[in-house]
């Protein structure tokens, strides 16, 4: 499908490095039929050049009132099946709370019609609250499953869309693979599929989705482990999420040096892989990951809800790791990326708190700043998923996956449907991207584009 | 002002004890022209009964859809002044804080153009939050002080309005009373002037606020403590927040016991002091503040934010100190107390996490329950400030300070305007009131009344 050369005209903000945001009050970004981005204006004298140089009749998309461009937010962990289930946790942890709540969820998407409605309803959530490229876990059925691709396509949003394969005596017995040759079947059959609709991948990945070590038998782990070696398709799975499943772990697989080397023998942990959580890693494993540059998902807010762990970010940032936000929709309550932005501000602040070191600036650097926090969206994320060449950022060549924030200006009347942030006009660019952080919601994020495709617009903006 | 009898009709919850939620599904509760509840039917049966008695021609306000009546929260920490900077705090912590960002902005309201504006912003954002009653920190400027009172009376917010007493040298030059009498006249002035507009303190009442320790010389907290005495207007202030300003405490009050000691010597430690954050008392702290019977108000998000510690919330209500929640704007984030409600569920998972027991389950009675974060949020707020018998929970006699919550059905069409919150037709309203808590926002308030006064309402809805 064949764009319009566009140009984007306004305040354009994106992560330069982990600490710094590069804030351009005078942009003005073309991009051009394949929805890359050509060339990036930052002064109104160079837009006047750009414009005669063959961008004279372009479509132009302009930010009215006080707002900016940003990269589309990328979720490198998310269940899409399990969003029914988003706030709904109780006091449960990981183990009770995947009986109680997730796999009777989950085992009744052999309905498609329930399938559909929860699939189109994540989808069109997460790509109202700003996100671009989500990771999908879905379930175990491949019908299902591959309806979670096609929607995605036809929606536009990029995604890596994951069957999940459990075939271990620890899964209920409603709802497992029948053994670990189906597993391996079931996930082929999906990546097949998704060569049907997507043949390069461009917009939808399948990803091989092992649940989780507990979920798996040695067997099906090695048999997955040669799926990836033999398709270069990434992988997903869970870490060190919580104390009581790594002691399952190390009870099931007593042959592993530790939770990390039950993937790595199996072939599972390479640069294609994304772990999830992360919170309790040894020093070992940390640097087994560093070693096979695999990339993490920190979850902050599912790891909160669940009391799973504090994940230590600012020591795996330290230790050259690289990280990336997920929602982890349903352990975490929330779909949205910005939401999760605070959650892992907070943690971090949290986490400070409990080193003991809360009311002194020694333990500062604990903190993750908004800046940082908004690497981890944007920049971080697209290192998670391999992408770091085309999305994350505003640079030529990248793909424009962006979105455009709007804040309001506080005057007299109240209206709640522009949101919560209010502008009072003291603040700095430093200040509103706080403010925005902080207070934002969908309400701010008035449009969104995949590749360089409207794939979201708030009712009453106009393009 | 008459009221219209009227009869409010669906379901409703509200906090029955500390983890006992009451749900009424056919509710239909009959309010006065007072504003006062004056019968509650429980059945629909009962209902009909009820109309026929007296109550045929009396207005009705229905719940359509996926909805309930709530009570008002009440906030019992908020700085209305300080309402510009929600989101703004980068790194810093409680006593940088003060000075970078706090100070400075406080001290413009000399400018009544701008006290104006912020107080009408942040009134009108509380109310569409669903906060009915307010205890307000406005500055150390009697005419804005004022102003304060007179916008709540209007907008028809129940509010505890405080002129901010500070005389000590630790205070800025630019910002400061000129000596202890300045602190007491000054605070005598603004009470005077609510007396004026609501003489019986039937809705806005003043409230003594001697800001926190540090700030003020003995001198000036005892000239407030006989204020105390003299008027029995309540009294608000910080204590125990973080360990710097523990320490400066000590320095700056060496015949003290302990901080908690410095208000009680004052005569500021009754029945009616409300102590925000309390993050790090001591056993002999809890118990003085018990044995004055004196309140606390918890701001987790505000305590995240600033690393100030983490207030163990359990423990002060296990051993039977009265909490109630505080949005503290904006060393918080949010005007929204359903906002706080998770910061203090996540707060308590936290602090669950960081006692090193996050996996099992043998500290699990650290963690709040949804239940018990909307008891802190409505009738422990209600104890806080000393209203129990009238607000915070829906009883015979009660005055009507209500908010219609309505839970949007998950269809196809997505809009925004109808909130986050999905409801998938599964939910129990257990489940529903969960989903409320942790993905809700003022959009789900759509209608809120302060004795039985609409004071605020979502366009489109009709009441």
């Amino acid at each position: 499908m064949a764009l319009e050369k566009t140009l984007y005209i306004g305040p354009f903000i994106h992560c330069q490095d982990l600490t710094t945001l590069d804030i351009c009050q005078n942009g003005m970004i073309g991009v051009d039929e394949d929805g890359k981005i050509a060339f990036i204006s930052r002064s109104e004298e160079a837009q006047e050049v750009s414009k005669q140089d063959g961008w004279g009749d372009a479509k132009v998309v302009k930010i009215d009132g006080t707002g900016f461009f940003f990269p589309g937010f990328i979720d490198t962990h998310i269940h899409a099946s399990q969003y029914p289930n988003a706030g709904i946790f109780g006091k449960s942890t990981l183990l009770d709370w995947l009986n109680t709540y997730t796999f009777p969820l989950e085992s009744s998407f052999t309905d498609l019609d329930k399938a559909a409605r929860i699939y189109n309803r994540i989808i069109s959530r997460t790509l109202s609250n700003g996100t671009t490229t989500a990771c999908y876990y879905a379930t175990i059925h491949v019908p299902a499953t591959n309806l979670l691709a096609d929607l995605c396509l036809s929606k536009g949003q990029r995604a890596f869309v994951g069957r999940v394969c459990m075939d271990s005596a620890l899964s209920p017995d409603y709802y497992r693979d029948e053994s670990p040759l189906t597993s391996y079947h079931d996930a082929l059959a999906c990546i097949e599929h998704v060569k049907t609709i997507d043949p390069t991948f461009s917009l939808v990945s399948p990803i091989i989705t092992p649940r989780f070590a507990p979920s798996c038998s040695k067997e099906s782990l090695n048999l997955l482990g040669k799926l990836h070696a033999e398709s270069h398709v990434p992988v997903q799975t869970h870490l060190c999420e919580n104390e009581a499943e790594i002691q399952l772990v190390k009870d099931l697989f007593p042959d592993s040096k530790h939770y990390t080397d039950v993937y790595d023998s199996a072939g599972l942990l390479t640069s294609k892989t994304i772990l999830a959580h992360c919170c309790h890693l040894s020093a070992d494993e940390r640097s087994l990951i560093k070693s096979k540059n695999a990339k993490i998902s920190h979850c902050p807010a599912s790891n909160a809800a669940l009391t799973s762990g504090f994940a230590p970010i600012r020591k795996l940032l330290n230790e050259g790791l690289t990280v990336g936000l997920g929602t982890d929709v349903s352990g975490g309550y929330t779909p949205s990326i910005l939401a999760e932005c605070r959650e892992a501000l907070f943690t971090s602040r949290q986490l400070c708190i409990s080193s003991g070191a809360g009311a002194v600036k020694r333990e500062d650097d604990v903190k993750l700043s908004v800046e940082e926090a908004l690497f981890l969206a944007t920049r971080g994320g697209a290192k998670v998923v391999g992408l770091e060449d085309k999305i994350g950022g505003f640079e030529v060549g990248m793909d424009w996956d962006a979105q455009m924030v709007r804040l309001n200006l506080a005057d007299d009347e109240l209206s709640e449907d522009v949101g919560l942030v209010d502008i009072f006009g003291h603040e700095s660019w430093d200040d509103r991207v706080n403010k925005w952080v902080y207070g934002g919601d969908d309400r701010n994020t008035v449009a969104v584009w995949v590749k360089g495709r409207l794939v979201h617009r708030r009712r009453g903006w106009r393009g």
